[in-house]
Formats: C-alpha cells, structure tokens, sequence
C-alpha cells in the first residue's frame, strides 16, 4: 500500500503542514520507504519532485518542507512497492501530455492483469502496474475524445467509469489532474477536507506540529486536502466510499 | 538567445562544475535571467529541476550546487526569453514519452513559422517555439517509427534530417536525449569536449572554480560535456559548425 496526498486550493497555497504530516509515514510513522514524489502544478506549468530513497531521509524532500512552493493543485504519493522494482522510474506522480496540458496521476493499490490490457498511444517507462493503468486511462480518454469534450463534468464521468472498471482488478484509489482539476477515485482508502474561513487550528496525527490556518490564510482562500487517510487528529474529514468519485476546481468540489 | 549544457557519462557522474559556470552566466556574467532547467536521467527515470527565475537567485538552483545529483546523462538549459512569456510552462528542458522511454528536449535559438507545421500526437503546453519544434520532432519519428528502428545511427540520421530542415527557419541549435543517447545538432554555436584519463585540472571562464578532475574520477571515467559555448579557459573544446550533428553514448561519440 501507499499514500496518497492531494491538494486543489483557489490560491497559490503552501502544502508544507499537509506533506510533513505525510513524509513521516515514509518510514517514522509508517512503513512507506520505497520513494515518495510531489508535482506542483505553476498555471499550466509543472515541477516534480522525486526520490527513490525514504522521504524522511531524502533531500530533496528536506528542500520541499523548507522551500513552500505555493501552487493551486498539488499530488504527492509515498510508496511502499508491490509490483515494479524501487527505482526512480517506478516513483509516483507519473506525468504525460493530453490535449496540450500535463495530466498527473498518482495510485494506492494494485491491478491485477492490467497489462493484458492493450495500448495506443501511451506507454510506461518503468514497470508498476499503476504507471500502465494511467496510460491506460489515457488511452481511452484520447480515444473517445480527440478533443477536451465541452463540459469538464462530461469529462469526469467518462473517468469515473474507466475507475469502475479499473476497481474490480485489485484497489484502485487514485488522483488525477491536468492542473486544473484534481480527480479522485476512492476503491478502498480516501479522504478528503475543505478549509474556509473561519479557519481554525489543526495538528497532525502523525508529527507534533499544529497550524492556525487563520494565520496562513485570507478570508477567500479555500483549500482542498485529499488523502489516504486523515492527516489531522482535530477535523472532521469526508471519508469516501468504494466507487466514489470526487472532483475539485479552485478547492470547491464539481458535481460530476 | 539562451545557453545549453549537457552531458553524456560512462558512469554516473555529478555536473556540478559545469553548471556552476552555466548558472553564473544567468545574471552574472551574462543575461539569461529568464529561468532554468536542468533534467538528470537516472536509468530511464528523470529528475527535472526548473525554475522562471534568475539560476543565480534561484533556490532550487543552489540544491542543485549542493546536492550532486550522479547520472549519466544530463540536459540544462538558461533561458533569455524571445519567443513565449517567462513562465513554468515555458521553461526548458520538455520532456515526452516516446516507445515508453522519456525524450528531453532543451533549444537555443528562433524558429520562425515553425507554428504553422501540423501537429499530430504530441502538442505543447506552454507558447514557446522551442517546444512547439520539439513537439514536431518527435511526431516526425513517430510517424516515420512506429517502434523504434534496430539501429540507433538509423534514427539518429532522421533526426539530423529533421534539424536540416529547421535550422533554414532561424536558429535551431539543441540537445536531444532517450536517456541513453544523447545528440547534439549545431546551427550556430555548439561545442564538446570529452575528458578521460589522463584527467588534469581546469577552471571555469565564468566563476572563480578550478576542479582537479583527477581527484574526481576513476581511470576508466569517460565523460563528454556539450556546452553553447566552452565553459573552461584551460582546455581545447570541440567547436561544431552550422549543420553538424554528434550522438554520445556513455560518453562517446557514435557513428552517424
């Protein structure tokens, strides 16, 4: 299993109290030391984060928690392996290209005989059966729409379904963005949080460190956090059900 | 104008001096203020690293600097802005899946009109025309190469037909790299220099750093650096002339 760790805010947001939380899971708190990685999307722009190595000893990880990039949509993903080797190829989030934006994706689980299932356009460069799921995804999402179909809820639901399909293989709990929506498919694990005003203190379950979000923050700011599992011990967080999808713009959730 | 650094290893080696004098030329001894980027490959895995702003003010920059990165192949880039706003998206190296390997691409000079050739699989993000030749390039080989062909001096010879067909649009000087070749087409300014043993000392033109290679390598050590322009004032650099194309592998130049 691993973690998984969203975030989709109306304002370029820091997520440094959020991935704090998370990287102790990487060997501290939890068993997941086979690479972590973070992609934080700068408008239609990119940077990714990656490491083979613990997040709790890498770093880069370090110049994460150090250097807040602020960004609108952010996933992050620490790894404990089941299929595919440690190495840097085989690190979540995994990125391509649709339709001229980056689409991101990153997963918690595993598919059996995903890789019976053909591919066009898109294919893996390492050997997780979550890379060849989100070429896969791709795939049929290119298919069907040659071009970005009209309503983005249009969009979604074909994801959705393609989520369905995906869950009876294994666990599928994953988190999909093109920068400008952050998807997310709950198979077995996921949780998500909206933060507005008025905000309040939050401290995290897994490190002794608690925020007052009403001194990070304007009275406009809303701001999404998805994940495996609740990072703070003192909200109350949406814990998603098998099949349920979710999908956040500017941190407010669209109906799909 | 913008400067190119790359570099092709038989063993992973780190390319600190080198981009410390690449960096330097970014706002100190030269104008290339509009960002950065550097992509390391490590097996077929990439770390990119990219910045809009200033290499010399950057702060992931200076990560760079002091955590040395070991990989066999490299491509960085300085940005002085011509064509497409400063911005994430616009910010070199890209990078693409082809044949399920990533393809990076870093590019100095104009293309004019490059925009009005058709794209077909691969489309930019960001409003560059650099990465709109690159985007161009690889639908080229796609088109041409289903799969990849058996010989590398097959592909590698489309592709300096394709750089052939650029370079009469304005400048097209790039680096170009699967992670394991690494090719280098001149238009204007572009020269290597490939260091074995016997290794001896150099110093950077731009910056107040002598490096005994000697004391950083093995004997069996080969590695070939690709630079605009020589980055040592002390060692005699490959100089490439207009239409002329180099492919390193492990440090060596291929037959092509």
């Amino acid at each position: 299993m691993c973690e998984l760790l969203g975030m989709s805010a109306n304002t370029p947001t820091d997520i440094v109290f959020s991935f704090t939380g998370l990287m102790q899971r990487s060997g501290v708190t939890g068993p997941h030391r086979d690479g972590w990685g973070i992609s934080f999307y700068e408008g239609k722009g990119i940077r990714d984060f990656r490491d083979p190595d613990p997040a709790c000893q890498s770093e880069v990880a370090l110049l994460v928690q150090n250097y807040p990039i602020k960004s609108e949509t952010v996933i992050s993903h620490i790894r404990q392996a089941n299929a595919g080797r440690v190495c840097l190829e085989n690190t979540h989030p995994f990125t391509r290209e649709l339709w001229g934006r980056y689409w991101t994706f990153a997963h918690n689980g595993q598919l059996k005989d995903i890789k019976s299932k053909a591919l066009e356009f898109y294919h893996p460069v390492g050997t997780t059966d979550s890379e060849y799921a989100f070429c896969w995804i791709l795939d049929q999402i290119r298919q069907r729409y040659p071009k970005p179909p009209a309503r983005p809820a249009t969009l979604w639901r074909f994801i959705r379904k393609l989520g369905d399909q995906l869950r009876p293989l294994g666990v599928f709990n994953m988190l999909l963005s093109d920068g400008r929506d952050l998807g997310c498919y709950c198979s077995t694990k996921l949780c998500w949080i909206t933060r507005r005003a008025p905000f309040t203190k939050a401290s995290l379950k897994d490190a002794d460190v608690i925020v007052d979000f009403h001194q990070e923050t304007t009275p406009n700011d809303v701001v999404t956090v998805i994940a495996t599992l609740p990072l703070t011990d003192d909200e109350q967080w949406n814990i998603m059900s098998a099949g349920d999808m979710q999908v956040f713009r500017k941190g407010e959730a669209l109906e799909v």
